[in-house]
């Protein structure tokens, strides 16, 4: 059965589910930074998935993206799968600016996250379910 | 028409084209590192593909991430599309382990890349060539 890893749910808001991907928040506002977890038990790779799965993930992940281009301002989209220190496949979507704080380095290390506050989680959350009423289920 | 960017060409070992990408050794030995361009004009991001093109990425990257999987031993395979310093879209495909000089963090930036000898080069491209015998043409 799928679990999100506890790492994984300790940073990020619960967006709901795509048909296959959970959608999260990264809860950090230096960046517009979601992701995707595929809901399958033990996936570290994308590579290993079943083709039907991985042709889904990147349906979900186009969709994210350009949903992410027409709601945030950024200058280059970071799309990655690294998983060095939690192993469970999870596809990150980064919209990055010029001027952002980690700029142009990766993000992923670069200090300490800035947390949302309340209303601008709720703001976003509802921005999502808008966005994907058809395509997401709450969680 | 496409041409491979300057920066790109610079750092990497060209290992021959396949349908849509080039493939690209990173000329660091500190980790086994291959990079695809898709052979577009201007392309900047995944999602802006042609969903023929973004497929094919997809069969080509999974190819590859299996033959690293079979011919290097690592613990995490790095997905990544960036493009922070060069901005022509490009896929890297990084194998991790636990114990290489950047872990767990990111692999860009991680102080000066270690190159190749000569000898490690040449038998880098040939174990290439004959993985991918009918999928990828030279030069």
């Amino acid at each position: 059965m799928f679990e999100l890893d506890p790492r994984l749910r300790q940073d990020t808001i619960d967006c709901g589910s795509f048909s296959l991907c959970r959608l999260l928040l990264m809860n950090d506002c230096r960046y517009p930074w979601f992701i995707l977890v595929p809901q399958r038990e033990n996936l570290r790779e994308i590579h290993h998935m079943e083709e039907v799965d991985r042709q889904q993930l990147w349906v979900e992940s186009v969709q994210l993206a350009f949903w992410m281009e027409r709601f945030f301002t950024f200058d280059k989209l970071n799309v990655a799968a690294l998983g060095n220190i939690v192993s469970q496949l999870h596809l990150h979507h980064v919209g990055r600016t010029i001027n952002d704080t980690a700029w142009p380095g990766p993000v992923w290390g670069h200090q300490p996250a800035i947390p949302y506050s309340e209303q601008e989680v709720k703001r976003l959350q509802q921005a999502v379910l808008v966005a994907f009423a058809d395509m997401l289920r709450r969680g």
